[in-house]
């Protein structure tokens, strides 16, 4: 084989690589959005059969040779080859365990998933779910044990979303963080509770609707690359290359606040995803490079900026003019009083919804729960029970039906095991973010005032055109210069919140 | 090779063919409903791609080889198997006389034509379109002598939309039309004008969208397998197979009868595509047979029935109810003023809008000048102008812009060139169906309840569930029992408007 030869034919190999993947990921976004609603079955067909032919190209002898090829020259090519050859290797030898027909099977299944699940929870119907989900976990379990057979199948599954992530990363995390949180809350709790009545009323969709465009143009998300459509769990998918992204949200008519910072949420994502350097597009390295860093930059502008005192002065006005009608209390309601009903504190049901304190113990909710059944300790016929305990424990509430507890996240339909804690380290990371960039930019004063292009700027340099270039652990330590120390996210909640609630930690 | 093995590895093939087009179907129907405006190369660089996977596999040694083994064994297959290896056969034996390089790169041009053609059309420049135009066309020219040397280019292009049509055909059916179309038109033109005005006014397009919704419902459109979304050019798509098919309309605020009418129109198309046999999914037989037979559907539901003075009796209340606030005269209109006003004949500029009587001078115009661009006999530069003098000419008008010239249909940026004489052969094709279905239907008492039960289970036994089994002319026959005979739709026509406005013929 001739380098130059080879070089040239990876580059035809990961296009081709991303044009199914663009097929699959427009699928799946037509399937969570505007297509009809009996249509999955013939989703799940076309999917199944593009992601054998998919696996086919992938696993063939010929893409094969090529890669091992190439990983024999390692010193001849550049540090993105290297990235290249490194990051298709590690999918294909993964791939390569697992039988084709169990491989595709799995995608078909997951294919209709997405409906199943939404019709579930439209119906409050855990049962109609179960058996599916079954299955999903115990071909987690399977394939965890293709790929892997000497790893915890859990572990494999946290490696995924968030290299070098296990169990025992996780336990010392979250123990980290509960040790912070639940003091801060307890105190929460005795102090006097915000207002946040301002937040609710009738507020149209279409209303909503033109907030989230606001929103997204003072994000400065470029629209002739971006769209936003509306879903029953919010999501960001980019489509064939970081030249398309799709955002989407979920209107609530009462509560105009939960699109609002889902929208700013994925529109974190969007940006992330968006910002790879150009030649990056169609090839391995294109988009974010694992979901701890995905999840820092969305929780990033959602939360640390998005619901700063600063940005929330700055977008009153704005919620104003377009939501007041909604709500007389919205029309009077001061700068200072919205600031803590945006971030009233407050044990609740929904993840997505809640404040960012709580936040972590919903997503331990759910690592509890994955750990169990991975671990074959819990079964998922009593994944309910499991759940509502655990929101019994960690928030000291009751969850009234399936359809706001377990049934609430669409990511296990979507075969996501593993994923959640990526949000809690996702915020933890941010926190660091936040303190880096404040050595360097008035975040106070760009937020005060719509600004984002500095920080967008800083995110891109540092973060955002790499794409996958670095492991996220390597992209921690670039940006950060200092190790990762979940305790900062904990000094900014305390911070926060002693602030809000005036009580002394 | 055995001979049921093959049977059934010709099913895989098909399976395998329909999983491509689902892809490239939806990519298509993204890009040209919801998809972000610069996203138009990305869609280029995936559907590229995946045209040459569908070409290789369609045009492969495997394939090629079990379809001439089952053509070799048509006693021992069933109508449908022998239709099928037919249809494939013929697909791929023009397929393989086009270079793949070349064959790529023309879907990939395609791909971002749509883009490129509605930005010239919104900007009023044909310039921007001109040199793609050429290419589009001097591509057909080129692959018609790859496909059929021995044929004329255009003869080559029509008989793909409607097997066994030619020039000489098309000449003489519309000379047919034309000379009794024409002094039709002379005598309308002396008559006294309907007044139309009550169709104009301010219709807002959320209330324009629940009127689709309606007719929809009305026409028996099973929404859980069949959408509607807005576009810049109406059309109809089914993606992957029949189970999920896509409308498009365009709202005009000011004047609702057109997306009214271009929702029935696609509908109609719809109700066809919907109706093959479940069987017939993910094979060759699945929708369609032909665009004759298609536009026979879609005009038939558009006109023949939807502008019936039973049915616009029917839909007016609805009609008043909804939009009645945009223009008092429609408020008061009676049921015999408002079937006027819907069939008032005025030449006018644009297509999709004309009453029944100009409609086919419209097809003439295109018709007219694809014949002398495919036979080398007119520039692509000189579009506008030949557009325009046969304007002046069929029609008696003046084109005041390509806007609403030679720029208003998309046909052409989707490489479809020799299509439009099937919407005047589909609206001649309907006029015989319509007298056949007389025979055993009480159409106007059904079009007067708005119950299209029996005229839908009508069409469906006689047409729709055989999808492409029979060939076009086939259909015909078996339905009518008789020639095709282009004078039923004159004498339909001269009945209709003789009525209308009140003239001898």
């Amino acid at each position: 084989m001739e380098l130059n030869e080879a070089k040239k034919t990876l580059m035809e190999v990961q296009s081709k690589i991303s044009a199914y993947r663009h097929a699959s990921e427009l699928i799946y976004f037509d399937g969570a959005t505007i297509a009809p609603k009996k249509t999955a079955e013939n989703r799940a067909h076309t999917a199944s059969i593009l992601s054998a032919e998919l696996y086919k190209l992938a696993t063939g002898k010929e893409t094969v040779d090529l890669l091992e090829f190439l990983d024999g020259k390692k010193e001849e090519l550049s540090e993105e080859e290297n990235r290249m050859v490194f990051l298709l290797l590690k999918d294909i030898r993964q791939m390569q365990k697992i039988p084709l027909d169990e491989y595709t099977a799995y995608r078909k299944l997951l294919a209709g998933a997405y409906d199943l699940w939404r019709t579930a929870k439209e119906n409050n119907d855990f049962e109609a779910f179960r058996p599916l989900l079954e299955e999903i976990f115990e071909t987690n379990i399977r394939f965890a044990g293709y790929c892997a057979p000497d790893k915890d199948p859990y572990d494999y599954w946290l490696d995924q979303y968030e290299d070098g992530l296990d169990k025992k990363t996780c336990d010392a995390f979250f123990d980290t963080l509960r040790k912070r949180i639940v003091p801060l809350l307890e105190k929460i709790k005795t102090a006097k509770q915000v207002d946040d009545s301002c937040l609710y009323g009738d507020f149209p969709e279409e209303k909503q609707a033109l907030l989230s465009s606001y929103v997204m143009d003072v994000m400065g998300i470029d629209k002739g690359h971006c769209m936003l459509e509306t879903t029953e769990h919010p999501f960001t998918i980019s489509i064939g290359s970081h030249h398309d992204v799709r955002i989407t949200t979920r209107y609530v008519r009462e509560n105009f606040s939960a699109s609002l910072f889902s929208v700013i949420h994925e529109s974190g994502h969007a940006l992330y995803d968006m910002a790879s350097e150009d030649r990056y597009a169609y090839t391995a390295l294109d988009g974010g490079v694992s979901m701890g860093i995905h999840e820092s930059q969305s929780r990033f502008y959602e939360n640390l900026l998005g619901r700063s005192r600063a940005y929330t002065g700055f977008l009153l006005p704005k919620i104003k003019e377009i939501l007041a009608e909604g709500n007389p209390k919205l029309a009077e309601v001061s700068a200072e009083d919205f600031y803590k009903a945006i971030n009233k504190v407050e044990p609740s049901l929904i993840r997505t919804e809640a404040d960012e304190v709580t936040y972590c113990l919903h997503v331990m909710v759910r690592y509890e729960l994955e750990k169990k059944a991975m671990a074959g300790e819990l079964a998922v016929k009593d994944f309910p029970e499991e759940w509502n305990r655990l929101y019994k424990e960690y928030l000291g509430i009751d969850v009234p039906d399936d359809k706001r507890g377990v049934l609430q996240d669409s990511h296990w339909s979507g075969g996501s095991i593993g994923y959640f804690p990526s949000y809690a380290l996702g915020s933890a990371y941010g926190a660091q973010f936040l303190a880096k960039m404040k050595e360097s930019i008035d975040i106070e004063a760009a937020l005060s005032a719509g600004d984002y292009s500095g920080i967008n700027e800083w995110n891109k340099e540092q973060i955002w055109r790499y794409g996958q270039l670095y492991q996220p652990d390597e992209v921690l330590k670039r940006v950060l210069q200092a190790p990762f120390d979940a305790g900062v996210f904990a000094d900014y909640l305390e911070q926060k919140y002693s602030d809000i609630y005036g009580i002394n930690i």
